[in-house]
């Protein structure tokens, strides 16, 4: 994760964060008793962390916070030690458990002051909505003395202030709910710690493997990734893929997704057909870039992913180019009296079968007028149904051409993991016929 | 978030991990450089915390660190003198950038000691899944000497290890794959920590309020429940809702949840029908209880949401009670040709309107032979469609005895927020109308 250092001190106000020579290190602190309780899942560090990542800034540690101001007192002297750089995101609200601006006006040695400006823009902001300010809103005008305020987007203030002790450590408060602290990171902390950071960016390349073990995706891939240098080669496991990450520094984002290209396309090629995506770019993305490609549409009928597999082309902006519609055929009947499979059928096979799931891919794509048809059924539990273990699972896909495929196997997991893991077979066969046409 | 402490000493091995009469104190370390790069959501830290909060350990950090030997001792260091357990996820695979092992094995000042059952029983895992072990996952039967072994559920074994200094400090290492943490977190983990945790249960009871906003919830709440002894209230602002959350501590979790009970129904009443659900039970759970309580069924048109409502109902167990399917109508040709909506209609109203929304729940509940029908149109963006901007949506409900009420308004946020924003209006008028029957 090393890079090169480079560029001048970097300063705000005639303190030097950032010493020349060293590249930008920082920490995200999540702040609220809900994550420590484990009742909602921090998504902002990992948003902030990519951010500050493309401006070359060096992520160092997550740490969560409770609403508790000795607590985080101590958490942000800990990380001053460490980085030049900490971004906190919550506790910044009206109410009694908001700490994060006694927390941060406590490390700094400093009193919290209100700002009447501060006050005027979150009055404003409730009239916009329509609404009168509460009053115990006003306490959100509070903030420590010295701070460089941030208006608010939502209703709540962010503000920056310099930590002077050990070293001067530059501390950013931003919002919990997610918009409001995006904005807020863009608006006003961007432009900041873009000059702060003067450094080099960090890249990170990913390939996204379906249909592979890691081991064996680490077979093919070290000999071409695992010893290069300025290349970090790393691996990710999630439910339905592996990733093969490559990270490279160079002096902006677009350097060093160049300096990544040649080497990304050798591992794209040693893949080959399990390369299901790049970077950013989902399954379903992918799927509907190629059906752009060819101009082709497609169709879906799902019982046992109820629509997963519809909503998530229709997640992809533009999906109106490739997805034309489908059909959630959850109910037995439904599949006969609404979609018309044959009763014969489904008395003979049961609705979770080749031959039910062959027929719902290929009147899906008759009746909606599509070029390709997806179909899929499956016990997703937590039950067997039928007689069918948890996990049996067809996928269906029927060609422009008329003729139909069928797959099957037992899919592990517990229900929202066969769900997705289901849904992403049915799209993973389309992805891989578009592919080989 | 105090609890009162209780029992006698947590012991291990001899060694006392929790002085008698302090409740049990923890912290989560998820490891891996994706997360600090911000290309991976931590989602464990969250699931841990909630299981240990059930058993009455106080979780006071997640701290997240990069896959650096050095760094990962320095977190260690730091937390043993603040908790009684350490619970580590991730950094347990085959490859270089995995350090779990050697970091634990240096915070404790030992070695790291190849065991030959854990590697037999790696090997068998490889087996059952029809493949051989890769030589380099043979590495993973390297664990610190005098760590408590936990045999592998996929392929990663994790263990238990005691850090003697600066205070005895269990710690857990468990792999990173979440259904593989999850597991051996029950199977190992969970019987030592009760064991040693010896403490009140904590609960968190959650009213989830839909259609208002988090002051005027304030207002409602806060005389109720303010500033009762024993009882943590707090509020967390989600995209399509807020959360009222009231803890309380108790012997265990029963007797926890009984003390609740009484302030909670008060809450609930005091708010009345903008409580879409509690604890748990998300939106969708209510709307099938309701709808199974009475026998009924539902179906839907969906346009924008592109049959994200569907799934999110066939995503809770036992669905198929209440849903009976649904259509996908995404191209405005399908709404005519598929789900039957006059073609006169939509020339004159255009596809995202009022009548044609009337016209698709309607035709839903009919063409489908459901109790209710439920339709949504929407423009989710990311531009605007057919002149209408970004936001203008509609959503609809056929009610039993064949009347549809519509509602419209401008969502804001990006395309994933409208779609899940207006997915859930349609689903709590649904909600509301068969609570009021």
């Amino acid at each position: 994760m090393k890079q090169d250092a480079s560029g001048p001190a970097g300063t705000i106000d005639g303190l030097e964060i950032r010493p020349a020579g060293e590249p930008a290190r920082a920490a995200v602190v999540s702040v609220g008793s809900e994550l420590l309780l484990g009742d909602l899942v921090d998504t902002n560090a990992a948003w902030v962390s990519s951010k500050l990542r493309d401006m070359g800034v060096e992520v160092v540690h997550h740490v969560a916070v409770r609403d508790d101001t000795e607590e985080f007192v101590e958490v942000l002297a800990w990380l001053a030690e460490r980085v030049h750089v900490i971004v906190c995101g919550g506790g910044l609200g009206p109410t009694s458990d908001d700490r994060t601006r006694a927390a941060i006006a406590a490390a700094a040695g400093v009193a919290l002051e209100h700002h009447d400006d501060l006050e005027e823009a979150i009055l404003q902001r409730f009239a916009s909505m329509g609404r009168r300010m509460p009053p115990q809103n006003a306490k959100q005008a509070g903030i420590p003395r010295g701070a460089r305020p941030f208006p608010p987007v939502g209703t709540a203030p962010g503000f920056a202030l310099t930590l002077a002790s050990p070293k001067p450590t530059r501390v950013y408060a931003l919002p919990g709910v997610p918009w409001e602290l995006q904005q807020l990171f863009h608006r006003d902390v961007a432009p900041e710690l873009q000059a702060l950071a003067g450094a080099r960016a960090t890249v990170t390349r990913v390939v996204h493997v379906i249909g592979m073990g890691e081991s064996d995706v680490a077979q093919v891939v070290e000999p071409i990734a695992g010893d290069r240098d300025g290349v970090t080669l790393s691996y990710l496991a999630r439910s339905h893929e592996i990733q093969v990450r490559l990270t490279v520094s160079a002096d902006d984002v677009g350097a060093a997704r160049g300096a990544s290209q040649p080497l990304l396309d050798e591992v794209i090629d040693a893949l080959g057909g399990a390369v299901a995506g790049l970077d950013d770019e989902q399954l379903e993305d992918v799927v509907l870039r190629l059906l752009g490609d060819r101009g082709e549409t497609v169709a879906t009928a799902e019982s046992a992913t109820a629509g997963d597999i519809a909503a998530r082309l229709g997640a992809v902006p533009g999906a109106s180019h490739g997805l034309v519609g489908g059909m959630v055929v959850y109910d037995t009947e439904i599949k006969h009296d609404v979609l018309g499979v044959d009763r014969e059928l489904l008395d003979e096979h049961g609705p979770v079968s080749e031959a039910v799931t062959r027929a719902i891919a290929q009147l899906a794509r008759e009746r909606f007028g599509a070029d390709w048809g997806i179909g899929v059924t499956g016990c997703a539990g937590p039950t067997e149904q039928n007689g069918q273990p948890v996990g049996t699972a067809f996928w269906a896909l029927a060609h422009p051409d008329g003729h139909v495929e069928v797959h099957g196997r037992q899919i592990p997991g517990d229900r929202g993991q066969i769900i997705k893991r289901l849904g992403s077979a049915g799209l993973d066969l389309l992805r891989r016929r578009l592919q080989e046409r």
